[in-house]
């Protein structure tokens, strides 16, 4: 059955030879599950993990302010920004600018959380006078952020703002749409390598010798580490598939 | 200009809309360029670690046979593989079954490679009476290793020998292509994953509380992880980029 919708202005990237066919409906709902599970699962289980292992949080005690960094940085670069991504491929079939809206809702939603992660992990170290900005994990952060506030202000301004005088704006506005995808999708697989260089490290630190015991915390923090990963090579793959529901749009940035 | 290649038995992928511009000639060259330069880096920084810092290689030594886990897994895994990936995006131009036998040289050439890495640090391991399998960057190794061997062998089979009765197979390989392709560059972005998990131990085991005070040697490692993210962005994003030079083929794998 070839695809009937329409490409509006040439905004979507329509194919007559995408079928949508029985596979396509499985491997649809497969990644579209999977994946909401998975981002669902990273926030609960490193939730779980330093209320449980880590005495939950404390914002006088400088050990436990830093617990919010993991969940906040967790939550905030992996939860809602990939079910922000992850809206490209579930809300195929609502209103172009609804999407936006949502994908810019989500997205607004994971700053403060990255803000108050930020400020909990500088202020926790600055009382406990160590020292920042020296670990691997810190320098990926630190791209990760630039990256994220970079693609925020220029996804904002030329999607939202621009919007208001549409048509004149239109080529500059199709130009930016590869490159944001692009970039969002790099920045998400950033946050990824981030979490799992902070992870090892706070193995490292927290549990020292007997993260080699196999110790119960050692499990879960490893498993966090692996669903995250998991959700590094889901999410992209899901955003950048081709095939759609019936009747529903492609967008330019599953070509990407 | 429309693309006028082809559509050879249904495995290449055709559209009229893709054109190649010159800007897309910029991009092809930038993108090449830059992931060879990256691949070649990764390994070469690693090289230079090793030998630098930590003193080079020497069998009789468990310490300095360690090193030899680092330097085999990132030029086996990341350099051999990500050019080996990077072939579909470079030789579009050759003959079809060129390019899987260079594909398959190159992944063939990384298992030595591989095998012994793992044998390096197991061995070390084992001398030196540390346990294995425990951290997070070994749990992301074990789940790597089984993907890389499953894809590897089913490529081999399904590319290679069944190429023999090419007709009879065509309908079972055209399926394997896009799972393939998938899948190997979720265990090339595994690999990434595993080694910044790996880079930031070793930094923590080696430099201890050295590393928080910028040392040289921190420096180094962290660019290597730096070298290593970069990579786990710009690989797949060529490998799947759907323009390719005037005349030359588009692979269905560039769809994945």
């Amino acid at each position: 059955m070839p695809r009937n919708s329409t490409t509006t202005g040439g905004r979507y990237d329509d194919d007559d030879d995408r079928v949508w066919n029985c596979g396509a409906w499985f491997e649809y709902i497969l990644v579209v599950v999977v994946s909401s599970i998975l981002l669902i699962a990273a926030s609960v289980l490193t939730i779980f993990w330093t209320i449980y292992y880590r005495k939950g949080f404390n914002m006088d005690d400088p050990k436990l302010q830093f617990n919010l960094h993991p969940v906040l940085m967790i939550g905030g670069y992996i939860t809602l920004s990939g079910f922000s991504i992850l809206l490209y491929r579930i809300c195929r079939c609502c209103s172009h600018l609804i999407v936006k809206l949502c994908h810019t809702f989500f997205h607004a939603c994971s700053i403060p959380c990255i803000v108050i992660g930020f400020m909990a992990v500088w202020d926790s170290h600055n009382q406990q006078q160590i020292p920042n900005f020296y670990s691997l994990h810190s320098w990926l952060g630190m791209i990760t952020m630039g990256l994220f506030a970079l693609q925020f202000v220029l996804g904002f301004f030329s999607f939202l703002i621009l919007l208001c005088c549409e048509n004149a704006t239109y080529k500059f506005r199709s130009t930016m749409v590869p490159i944001h995808a692009s970039f969002g999708v790099a920045t998400f697989m950033l946050a990824i390598a981030t979490a799992v260089t902070g992870l090892t490290q706070k193995a490292h630190f927290e549990l020292g010798e007997n993260y080699s015991q196999t110790v119960e915390e050692g499990i879960i923090m490893n498993s966090i580490g692996v669903i995250l990963t998991g959700l590094g090579i889901i999410i992209p793959f899901a955003v950048r598939r081709s095939n759609s529901p019936a009747n529903c749009k492609v967008y330019v940035t599953e070509r990407i």
